[in-house]
């Protein structure tokens, strides 16, 4: 093979792929340097190669700029260095809106402009579990409200989680694993997953690093050079994927083997590795790691989805409550509250100006648990989410903001300027509510039903101090926008 | 009249009254000092006199010891001065236990060592509202769950309430009133209907002071010796009802005309006045009042009911949730939660160790709200609570305690020692449960639904790691209770 074998057109935001066949002494994963760099105009973008077995390395790149781009390898192996090309970077396709991006502070957009409203899932170890389930849970995605979804790289050993995996990421050796040489199949593996989410429009917020090992294989306490090497291979293999986030780890603080400046390298590796800045962020468990340190580009939390307005304006980024217990009837505290529970929580983060994530964890007799293997949904949630998420998109176009200004002291809305206000009633059942709109404007209202899943248009306009009419039963919330 | 008008017998905790007439100069409110001695063995109470209009002045007394009592009176008014008598201290009646006194640090007991579990609930006007709608009121109650009753002194002028009352406290002065002059036709109805209460069971939770009189009458800012003489005669005529405990203000920190000073002396005043040392405390808006001082005798909150192993520890008192937010479809935060939300704040409140009150308030076309004016109930949440007191009476003789130990970071549980563990899961949903039960117990398991009332035994027993199974449904609870 040779550079006739690359693409000669791609799309914006799309994978450009080389690939070179090379003989080279030695382990070719340790011991060949390779990558290109990628020049659009006066840009030059360095993407890294990787080692993808069969003595095959490839180099992969997302142009972010349409019109001509020429690349050039560079190598320690003659082999490698110095091949030349150009190729063409033509209009996305459609369903094609580029990398997520933080916009305005506390939300997110795809490079092309258009709003992209979080509405995550999980399920931590799904690439885990052979063809057949994995087929379901893309088409149980298909028909989701979801785009964005938490998977782990590294298989999973836990309550629920007993199986081995189809693939591994490294070599075997002996009784354990050779660290040093990756398993191509693995990896190919991995990214046809996260392309398929791809063309589903979901993100993969890709876990590098979870603290669920119990043992079995040693993933989470390689040493510091195996884990930086395996980062820079993660990078190398996926950062071409436009719809890649990068989560240093689930529940950081559970990994006893890591130090908090083991994650601080982690984060270093992958903002320096990554050339198209995909969103970065971790996860915890007990403790929170700091938030504010500037390779974090958004908070990924487990916790409440109250009070998200403090938290997002204490860090001035976005908030995505990835974790706030899941629906499901299993025996753990994060995984037994009710679907009207975790709606509730939804619509509290989002009111508060945050994004929230979903899971389920009913328990099966297989022990396939959506959480964390996927398969299909059982609960009640999702649709409601679904509905959510059309709201989301209707309203104003940079996402939900907290207002300014409270109708009363247990009532916060939300909104954008005095165009669009919307509040949220949660266990509160009012027949009425008193509303005091701002000056000379008035309003359409509509009264949402969030678990009924029903908008319903209350006659006429309202302004100054409002009454307005409510069903006097819970979940609802109401939506104003601005007539004059 | 003279002391022939005295009772010759009355039983313990009941009420001595003895009744004298004098034609005195002046005004005989602010002229007169009358009371009387009691003396039992070496056992002597002092009772402060009142007048009661119409030349009758009257001293009242409740004898907490059986046996023979003797009493002198004294005045500077030679006809009230020196009269003596007697009279015999009989066992209780049926239905009498006595005044609640706080027991085990963080409970109540009655005076007879019976226990008292708070349940209380609001009706802060009633007495103000009529023969017929406070007929109502007592026929309700009679039917209800609520062994305790918040209620105010003065009437109320607020949100739903813009009647004027039947009765006022003093008589009228010009275009106000005269703060000298009290209205023994206000007194002796307030009396009758703490007595109503009394029969039927209930505490009365006597509300000294108020907030809600927006200009209607001017009760909220007496000048401080009207104060300090309202409150020794409110106690001079209610303090021998068992029933009353003293609450000295609700929302305490919203009464703009009066200081945190100004409430240290009200506690003091009536603390010394009150021979008996009913319950004492006082119930806050925004701001907590400080109730590590000595003169309160337990919490009366308005606030969440999380937490309150923690409040009841940092205090070392009993903590009552008088006001969690009210089960109603009202506009405001605070009366409009739903039955569901009110029964989990009961029982989040009972599991961490406190007691909780209800009140009720559902929009109605003459503004007859539960939580103020009494009437009939509406909701939803009274059968639910009287099924928790059934609970609560069929534990611990004691209460509950938050036990000191968790079977997992989500979940308290309440108990006494090993003998007795609740375990309450409100909006989680769990198909099985995990206990590791205490060595060498054996424990038989209910499965308590909290909403749908009903106790269902699981068949066998249950020691050490046990498996609980459950009905995947919210709203559960576990109780064990030990077998060997």
């Amino acid at each position: 093979m040779g550079e006739q074998d690359a693409q000669r057109q791609v799309e914006q935001w799309g994978i450009f792929e080389l690939a070179l066949e090379a003989q080279t002494p030695g382990n070719p994963f340790m011991d060949v340097d390779f990558g290109a760099r990628f020049v659009h105009g006066n840009r030059a973008v360095e993407a890294a190669g990787f080692y993808d077995g069969d003595g095959v390395f490839r180099v992969r790149f997302m142009p972010e700029a349409q019109g001509e781009w020429r690349y050039e390898t560079r190598s320690d192996c003659e082999a490698l260095n110095g091949r030349r090309g150009s190729f063409m970077c033509a209009a996305p396709g459609e369903g094609n809106h580029g990398p997520v991006r933080v916009a305005d502070t506390f939300h997110f957009r795809y490079a092309d402009g258009t709003p992209y409203y979080q509405v995550g899932t999980t399920c931590y170890a799904w690439v885990h579990q052979g063809d057949e389930l994995e087929g379901q849970t893309l088409a149980t995605l298909a028909a989701a409200p979801f785009n964005k979804l938490r998977m782990c790289v590294f298989p999973k050993r836990y309550a629920f989680n007993r199986n081995e995996p189809v693939y591994y990421p490294f070599e075997r050796s002996g009784g354990g694993w050779d660290f040093t040489r990756f398993e191509p199949a693995f990896w190919r593996h991995l990214e046809r997953r996260v392309g398929q989410l791809r063309d589903l429009g979901i993100e993969a917020d890709i876990i590098l690093f979870h603290p669920y090992d119990s043992g079995a294989w040693g993933f989470d306490r390689m040493d510091a050079a195996s884990d930086d090497r395996y980062l820079r291979y993660v990078v190398a293999r996926l950062a071409a994927y436009r719809n890649v986030w990068w989560s240093m780890a689930n529940e950081w603080d559970f990994m006893g083997a890591k130090t908090e400046a083991d994650f601080d390298r982690f984060f270093r590796i992958v903002q320096e590795s990554d050339p198209y800045g995909h969103l970065r962020s971790v996860h915890n468990g007990a403790t929170w790691y700091d938030h504010g340190k500037p390779w974090v580009t958004h908070l990924s939390v487990q916790g409440g989805t109250d009070g998200l307005r403090a938290l997002r304006e204490r860090h001035g980024k976005p908030v995505v409550v990835d974790e706030c217990c899941y629906e499901g009837d299993i025996e753990h505290g994060w995984g037994n509250i009710t679907a009207r529970e975790l709606v509730r929580r939804f619509w509290t983060g989002t009111v508060g100006g945050g994004y929230v994530g979903h899971g389920e964890t009913y328990l099966h007799p297989e022990d396939v648990l959506w959480w964390s293997k996927g398969g299909v949904l059982h609960g009640e949630s999702p649709p409601r989410i679904a509905f959510l998420r059309k709201i989301l998109e209707e309203g104003p176009a940079h996402g939900f903001d907290p207002l300014d200004w409270r109708p009363s002291w247990d009532m916060w809305g939300a909104g954008k300027g005095d165009a669009y206000l919307l509040f949220y009633f949660a266990f509160r059942q009012p027949r009425r509510y008193f509303l005091g709109l701002p000056e000379g404007r008035e309003y359409r209202v509509d009264l949402i039903d969030t678990w009924g899943m029903t908008v319903t248009p209350v006659e006429g306009t309202f302004s100054g101090h409002a009454e307005v009419p409510l069903p006097g039963r819970s979940d609802m919330a109401v939506r104003l926008r601005k007539v004059t």
